[in-house]
């Protein structure tokens, strides 16, 4: 079983699949999700393993990298209800002007949230701010698979610092508009948003730091 | 005792009484600390009410307005051990050139929050995730007692909108920092963070939006 996990990993890390889209298989997916909810209640964050949750799901457990780029986008997916694919955000994100990716972000960012609603976001500061296992597991899943992989495309230096600062900065605007819910900024129409912050975050990704 | 607080807070929003170095008074400051614990913690945050805490510390209420600017401030300072004084730090903030205020407002927050610790901060977060009443305490005290009262002193326009903006950015690069705790942003040196920061937190301030 870890063999094939390995091996569809070494697959899966190859750019030009990784960036393309991803191939049919939601029934999978979504019994990954099913199964990962159960295991992951069960035994916990380090308890629950890739094995368990593919097996009850009837999978195999290369699927879990294949859908999730492992255990942490699965758990960010199936318990914390993270509402958008992080692997499939980064190429949509891509498609443009990279001098317009902080402005892009900004919007998708905002979309996004606005409409899953602020609760889940205040659920997911939560479970980061109590548990260090889930802080860790975040990490891997926003900033590894997600920020890591815009600033590559955009940045010459410092990469690893610019994605830990426009991370800084997504959190605390969500942090002011979902979870403390501070006026203005909590109901700023998304394009004075985009305006407001987008050079911001523009700065992070290609600016001199 | 409404009377007493009514005439001292007129008393206290004089701009060059609030600007100026507090009168001696300490104990009384400690003693409405210790009071608050009590009260809040008997209470919770919407019984409290600074008639009862004054009057468990043997002091006169008007004296919480003078010492911590109201209830909201009291709470952040006996209850989430917030480890500075917001109607002090403006004043300190402000002395200096408009246009590197940004960049000392960054260096004061890591040193402040650096020496306080993560365990404080991150109660800080939870509380806020976790009670709205606190949120909306947070929110007069954060905003309007100690963001809006800087950016009044160099910003022209929609200074609400800058005063949340900055919030959203110290607070991110806080929960990133101290909460999630993601490297490299989590043991990055002050001075390099204020390099980073600083620029981007400055056109919050004075910048076009």
């Amino acid at each position: 079983m870890m063999e094939g996990v390995t091996s569809a990993s070494t697959d899966e890390t190859t750019p030009a699949k990784r960036r393309g889209r991803r191939p049919a298989g939601q029934d999978t997916r979504s019994a990954l999700i099913e199964a990962a909810q159960v295991v992951f209640g069960e035994s916990g964050y380090e308890g629950a393993t890739v094995r368990a949750i593919a097996g009850r799901a009837g999978v195999d457990a290369a699927m879990v990298n294949h859908w999730f780029g492992g255990k942490d986008g699965l758990f960010a997916q199936a318990v914390l209800e993270v509402p958008f694919d992080p692997l499939e955000l980064v190429d949509t994100l891509l498609d443009g002007p990279a001098e317009e990716l902080g402005a892009r972000i900004i919007r998708t960012f905002l979309t996004t949230w606005d409409h899953a609603g602020s609760d889940i976001f205040t659920a997911l500061v939560r479970s980061v701010a109590g548990h260090q296992q889930v802080a860790a597991a975040m990490r891997n899943f926003f900033i590894s698979q997600f920020f890591a992989k815009l600033v590559e495309q955009v940045s010459a230096d410092r990469m690893e610092l610019r994605a830990t600062l426009c991370a800084s900065q997504l959190i605390g605007m969500g942090m002011i508009r979902y979870v403390a819910q501070f006026e203005p900024l909590a109901s700023t129409e998304i394009e004075t948003m985009v305006a407001a912050v987008g050079p911001n975050l523009q700065r992070y990704l290609t600016g001199e730091l």
